[in-house]
């Protein structure tokens, strides 16, 4: 245990277990694997975020997380090696003040998306969030040829404009991220964006016409699943405990 | 324990055992994930129906079964929070006496039958269930833009009067129902709704022309399986126990 | 233990040992699931054949082996429930003096190619037994309008007819049989049917041309696997061993 | 134990378990099977190579590894089974001075791209290694019609002369060989060679249009990952480490 570990102690006791069972769900469901990561603003400080260290997702303790302000920095001398892509978090909570937590992933039916002219459309009422399609990042059209990595803020920023008021931004040749408004929600929202593109690509293939969820319909089933979050969250959680 | 669960005992204590099973089972295959149900016909009072408690299928228990009258209503008092979705159940036995169980699925490849221009249909025996097609429940045909949600008698009315005389029908932009005159005919319609729908859809994909079953091969087929449901039922049974 | 479980014995007993290792890896595999089963000639008695009883494959023991004639008997008045399908077990064996097992499967990737116009063919050198493509046994040709099962020794016949000298025979809207000179290549081949199947199906959707083994480069991949048989049967072998 | 394994004893002890490691891992992940095969340059000896003995590599222990020399022979009289395609092991190490470790591997998503002229492509940064597609070696260009093994040094010469600088070189009708200046990196490269075919496999059936990373942005993804190796490579290891 070190200081910046124990400074969200002992009141974000419950916030800390909480994010460590985040990384281990996303992680028992291959939403993250040895990358990505998930993120949740302080419980006291609000212009601050709860990271993990570098560090693959499923081995993630409540030991590994570090504190980090508003333009990513790691707090209180924390020595430990951050994750290059802490940016996509803080830069999302300063342009979103209603976002509580963020998952940065590159999970396997997403990235096609990503990486095709083809939207991502909510095909079904547990993708609601996807109302309208998600918008695509695409990195090299602000900076160039890079190694696709958000390695700084200005290429943070530019991802959050992306976001808009969007539950969910795909990152071109990268991943996505998905937020939400309490850190089960944006975990749902990872789980089912993987989800979705799944079962929108099947669909596609097909080969008949597809329909997707108009923005109404999208509007009134994302509100009714953040009401019953609670179901699929005490599943995921009783699976990863029970799996440890 | 509480009163609600105990009204179904003890002459039902089979019936309620057998119910947990099929909730393990069809979460066991993930048929079922945070979400869906299963339900049967109350073993003596042949108008109202068993169904858990609002809960993820993985972890019901017998104390979770709730007792509901033919309106959908919980009975004696029985005050835990009831699926939204109870509606399919109550309707559906309603209009179809001759159905005993019923789940209720978002199983991954039958949503995007659900909102394909392309029917589902049977490819193989063990879904000679499906024979004809299963119909598909658009809910914004009736309703206009809703959550997607059966949420009151009259939308679960107009599925069953969907579903008709099949085995399963679709719905657009999210799901299922299997119905059975057996429990275990019901869990294996739904398994194999999905495994049809999976098949299929790699079926076509191939591009080549793709034989279906007729109605008379499917009909006969259904018939033969209903006699050796026995088989799967037990192995699906053994899976689960040795799971616990 | 019974009379015609002991029947096999005590000569046969590693027979007995590796028909049920068979079953449980063919299971552990998703090769078989509820359904399905693999049979191997007798070891003293040329013209029968071991099969469990009508039984889910992940369950088989040594007890639950019978024997039958060339008939598809059972023998010994053993009283039990044999599969509906042993005909297609007795009447190969009856055609092809060379095979000494035989599995039955449903696998999931090989029945679109049952249903579909579009050949299995060798993609690659594990599936060199494939050479020329897997004929196609449709049943209504000759039966008309049935379940699709093999139900006796004239639709046995028939099955065995289309199967010819090839090792693997598709079965339209139903599956496949494989065959071995020995019980682990009949396990081999069923496991890589399924395998080819998949990939097959991948290398068609990729929208380019794709290239098949020659029927030369076949016959030598097929030979050479058959020579190194071992490696994978003692891999699953020990799979299966060390989950139980 | 024997006086091979002895050999590369005591101080490659790390390395011979790493080895085993790999081993692991690639079986753990479906990238090796029953077949495939991963190995490294001798810690000490140049132009000699460690790979274990025919054996299944999820079963390799290090008493199984053989040392060979740069003609792929077996040293110090070793009398035990060696893989029949250990020369595309010997052949690359001698084409690339920089190469320390190779995974020749037959992986489910990338056979189809082996067999079709749809060429394997970077389309995330996880696979930068792919920059400018993978070349295809088709053996039978040289050869003719063999087993589409790689049974001899001149096979092995001329699979080296496709992959040139290349860090993976697909084989037709068989797999492919995946090359890194690290025993992690060529692990990494050939887990996400897996991934990446998966991932492009998805995207084209999309329908849409596909964008792929550009050489720049290839080369500087692939420089960014091999300086973050050490976190997938800890979650595998600890992972086959647990499930022993």
């Amino acid at each position: 245990m070190n200081d910046a570990g124990l400074r969200v102690r002992p009141d974000g006791e419950a916030a800390l277990q909480d994010l460590v069972i985040a990384n281990r769900v996303l992680a028992h469901y291959g939403v993250l694997d040895g990358f990505g990561h998930v993120s949740m603003r302080h419980p006291r400080l609000r212009d601050h975020f709860l990271l993990s260290r570098s560090l693959a997702p499923a081995l993630v303790t409540p030991d590994d997380v570090m504190v980090f302000d508003q333009d990513s920095n790691a707090t209180g001398g924390d020595p430990r090696t951050a994750y290059l892509e802490r940016y996509i978090h803080g830069e999302i909570y300063r342009a979103r003040p209603d976002v509580q937590a963020i998952v940065h992933s590159h999970s396997p039916s997403v990235i096609p998306f990503a990486s095709s002219s083809t939207r991502l459309r909510p095909i079904y009422h547990m993708a609601g969030f996807l109302r309208g399609g998600a918008p695509v990042f695409d990195i090299c059209k602000c900076f160039g040829s890079t190694d696709l990595l958000v390695r700084n803020r200005e290429q943070g920023v530019e991802l959050a404009r992306i976001l808009g008021d969007h539950a969910v931004a795909l990152m071109r040749g990268h991943g996505f991220v998905a937020v939400g408004a309490d850190l089960r929600v944006a975990v749902y929202r990872a789980m089912y964006t993987e989800s979705n593109a799944a079962l929108q690509q099947k669909a596609i293939a097909l080969g008949g016409d597809v329909v997707y969820l108009t923005e109404e319909e999208a509007d009134k089933a994302d509100e009714m699943m953040q009401g019953v979050i609670t179901r699929p969250w005490d599943l995921w959680k009783e699976q990863v405990l029970s799996a440890r």
